[in-house]
């Protein structure tokens, strides 16, 4: 058996990067997170209309616990009206959660993975799991 | 809103097509299935040594209901041992579900769509959803 399947990963929850053009597509991507955010226990983290971290295009990112994967991703799968998504976890390596455990519907968009910071930022955590002010 | 969120697909389950180099990964596309047929409810429809249908490539093909998404998607993500992965629904149109409502981890695989049928033979269906015999 792999190191992996030894040792569970601990998971706080997932990411949804929904990818769109500023110009093009951003009315698009404004209405599919619309609906999850009416469907489902997400958090819309806001519209990045540049590139920002490993992405290297203009990105929506929802932030969602690991209860709402059963409902988010397969709602995406049939509802993302042709944006590129990436989903990844939340564990210990955002560098592994952006490469080798990412999930992709539509085209995987090449991640700048040399500038990740090991820890994800306790403001990209699913509320619940943050620490109290 | 478009079409797709106006009338909400039916979806009957899902394919996993785990593929793999019959001389250099068959066995860990062996160790990967071994581990979801025991963790998870799933049917193991076999291995594949070469092209069947739309897939250019071998793979072994894992059959689950919709309530299984939820843990067997997950436990892809983070261990499918650098194995390529198709993820997609059973809807009503066999040719959407290998091309826009597909979900990849690793590398997608160009897919033959030429060659599919539009609907699924009911042996590829999770058994509970056949017609009794």
């Amino acid at each position: 058996m792999s190191d992996a399947a030894q040792q569970p990963v601990q998971n706080l929850g997932y990411h949804a990067h929904i990818y769109y053009d500023p110009e093009k597509t951003r009315a698009i991507a404004e209405r599919v997170c619309a609906a999850i955010d009416e469907k489902f226990r997400v958090e819309i983290d806001g519209f990045r209309d540049g590139p920002v971290g490993p992405h290297p295009i203009a990105n929506v990112l929802v932030v969602f616990k690991p209860d709402q994967f059963e409902h988010v991703v397969p709602y995406l799968m049939l509802n993302r009206d042709g944006l590129d998504v990436l989903v990844h976890p939340l564990t210990e390596s955002s560098y592994d959660d952006h490469s080798k455990n990412a999930l992709w519907l539509g085209t995987p968009v090449p991640m700048k993975l040399d500038i990740l910071r090991p820890k994800y930022s306790e403001s990209l955590l699913p509320s619940a799991q943050r620490q109290p002010a």
